[in-house]
């Protein structure tokens, strides 16, 4: 088995193969599903793998698009959904036993929106419980399976890393979708507040919470978005706005294009092999036309409190029930954490909104001068399974969690659109992620610059170089 | 003295007598001014009359009308504000030892929009101690002086009733325009929440904050809210919206209206006048050709409560830095709310949000079988000074404060436009209110509603009977 093997294919590689039916969804699909088998034993990143539903899937998108009814580019690829996002007849747990056994009767809406595209589900996959952590326990990292693979959508961007899945979704409420795809090369794209609705899809902290695509490439992420985004009234927050397509032509360039480079924040107590990455990937920008112009970031001091001040009583809210009728049933972890967020004072969360009014005003101010922001999406590479801190050369320890998401957060609280794309390795051979922050609702920017740099610069190995062995005993767990 | 003088004018008549120049601005500002120094020894409705400041901005109305160059109908007419409103050179210290001495150097965005628009501001009106509380202790109501205005911008909607001033603006966060307008006769706007700024205006509670016009007219409110709707980018929740004039045609009808009447919760523990006054109103408009339509108002039981848990940490989140250095400065009442807003567990006031937003969508549901609905603006009539709670006739008691807003807060939860108007008085010739609660943005169809009731239902006196005698001293404070 190689690289070559339909699995490995892009989403834009695999929707022209089945566009011009050189590739049938079949192939692909049962492609995909023996991936599953061979790399589950080493990185789980399944909790549910729906073959049986999936194969059926495939073969109905067989029948359509050769009676010449291809719905689009997602017509007959399979994905994976993170296991917060409601599936009709499928579990949905969440990564909790306090909703073990839970099938929903409904599709959330970006899985309508998927199905109705034709997309075929192959399963859902591992959350840090209720998406509160940054690791995803359960699944390894498919660069190095004695590493974790980031959080809370590891799963899903470990299925992506490892060939599991043409593309998966996954939620980012502090980083959680950007932080596992730096962490394992692959793309993540956290969406303007409000662009992608949240329907059916678990709460971790509803003015935080974004869902959006885990991907190979960056055509793929805008491929998906396509799909996804749009107006939802049963979302309270979901934006009603005209938009296009977020697909980058393909002769696109960044000509003109200014990068604001930080002066401040989001450069200081990160590993120097990051820095190093993403400066180069800067001069990479500049050498495609792209002009680098510093920027001060806005309130950078208040960021890890305005987060945790909104996110733990939010989350502590939703819970509130389940946390009094069956606290044995979560993790220790979690409901400490789901206990501690009943004594945050509302005068905190009322200042901390505050705080992240003025920020996303300041930050909608820095986009007169630039464009866009380059950034590490995280300030370390994938910390080794059980490791809870990390010491900084100035001898400063950090806790892993708060290491991952101190520079993921501030896309969280000013609601912008943040795209993450690797951008090399370190001494480990770990992967490296960029971030590109940008205006609200200027995904369209964002990826194309995404898609020019990665035409130029595309990472030698797309996939991670998992050493697969026989399926031992199949998959984690099985459904439809 | 009669109600002849120009101080008792309404804004529309007085603007329509500056217009043919059979008044001018320095007469009407004179009468005005006249009345205040006699009305104010029996309501002290003024924190600060700026008398001299008003006769030369009358003088320069004058010579811009004489020179033909009339902005419109607010040019040359007498209003004063809250105290809340900062007020470029003029003390604005929201009736608390606080700010004493506090003169804004700017104006807030209404005062610029009323200035430009050429009114004359003749002084700063009475309020609860930065708006927290429904009775403005300083102020008498000009109908029964040994009763209340009600609040907290009772010196607002007493000096309309008393004809010490042509109009007003209030603000409202539980009531308190809406509430003093009901228990002094006069007409109070509540418009959709994001219409009207608050920039320059002292905040109670952001989320339930609303500043509108007092006046004795409804087509008058609408006079106003034509010159202070609109977008301001300095008041993060304003609106950016298109809208046309509020003034009603003088030729409106409202055949076909479809009047909502509460089944539930509005008419529960009401004084019976005010009930049976209601009712007839809502009568009288069947008459004008509305249907009269039942309607259950949804989530009910939750008013106050959310109310609560959403005004009083958001209170002492903005006090917070004065509350520690200067306690001492508060009245003791509203240091102890203040105090007790630290207490707030933040999941209160996230499950208060929630609420709020299941809420605001049950009622505009509601509006898919109603244009409005109508409604006892207050449960009882004016209280006594002293009078701090009230007994209902099923034996249970009530706070007074709790009674005046029980009614009201719907509105400031929602963010529906309501406006108060007066509909009779009850057997101690005490004001009654009625209001309107309207569709968001539905100002429009609620002061032509209003308008029309008003036109076929003139109340017989417009100003409160105010025995007045000779100004001993003059007016509380000057300025300007």
């Amino acid at each position: 088995m190689t690289h070559t093997e339909p699995y490995a294919l892009t989403l834009d590689e695999a929707a022209r193969a089945l566009a011009d039916r050189s590739l049938s969804p079949v192939e692909l699909t049962a492609s995909v599903l023996d991936r599953i088998a061979h790399t589950e034993p080493a990185i789980t990143a399944y909790a549910t793998v729906t073959a049986e539903s999936a194969s059926a899937a495939a073969r109905e998108a067989e029948r359509e698009i050769a009676a010449g009814r291809r719905r689009g580019p997602l017509h007959g690829v399979p994905m994976a959904l993170k296991d917060l996002v409601d599936t009709a007849g499928v579990p949905t747990t969440a990564g909790s036993l306090v909703r073990a056994g839970r099938v929903p009767a409904e599709d959330a809406e970006v899985t309508t929106r998927l199905r109705a595209a034709g997309a075929v589900l192959v399963g859902k996959t591992h959350t840090h419980e209720f998406a509160y952590g940054t690791t995803t326990p359960q699944t390894r990292n498919p660069w190095a399976t004695d590493r974790v693979p980031g959080g809370s959508s590891g799963g899903s961007a470990a299925a992506v890393a490892a060939g599991a899945a043409t593309f998966t979704l996954g939620t980012d409420t502090g980083g959680s979708i950007r932080i596992p795809a730096a962490l394992t090369g692959v793309v993540g794209l956290k969406p303007t507040y409000g662009l992608v609705s949240r329907h059916g899809v678990a709460s971790l902290s509803w003015s935080l919470d974004h869902v959006g695509p885990i991907t190979r490439t960056v055509r793929d992420a805008a491929l998906v978005l396509d799909t996804i985004a749009g107006h939802d009234p049963r979302d309270e927050a979901s934006l009603d706005v005209v938009r296009g397509t977020y697909v980058p032509r393909r002769d696109g360039d960044i000509a003109g294009l200014r990068v604001g480079v930080p002066t401040n924040f989001y450069f200081d107590r990160v590993h120097p092999e990051i820095e190093g990455a993403v400066r180069a990937a800067v001069d990479d920008l500049v050498a495609l036309g792209a002009t680098a112009v510093p920027v001060e970031i806005p309130m950078a001091r208040y960021v890890q409190a305005a987060e945790s001040a909104l996110m733990v009583p939010e989350a502590t809210a939703y819970h509130r029930e389940t946390l009094r009728t069956v606290p044995e049933l979560y993790s220790d972890e979690v409901r400490i954490l789901l206990e501690a967020g009943e004594f945050v004072p509302a005068t905190d969360y009322i200042r901390a909104q505050r705080a992240r009014t003025l920020m996303r005003r300041a930050w909608c101010d820095l986009f007169h001068d630039v464009d866009l922001v380059a950034a590490p999406t995280v300030a370390s590479p994938a910390a080794r399974v059980g490791e809870t801190s990390l010491e900084w050369p100035d001898g400063s320890v950090e806790s892993v969690s708060d290491a991952y998401v101190r520079l993921s957060a501030p896309a969280n609280l000013t609601g912008l659109p943040a795209l993450s794309l690797p951008v090399g390795f370190d001494g480990h051979g770990l992967p490296i992620g960029m971030q590109l922050i940008g205006r609200p609702l200027g995904e369209a920017l964002l990826l194309r610059a995404g898609d020019v740099y990665e035409s130029a610069h595309r990472p030698t190995a797309r996939l991670a170089p998992l050493r697969v062995g026989t399926p031992a005993g199949g998959p984690p767990g099985t459904a439809g």
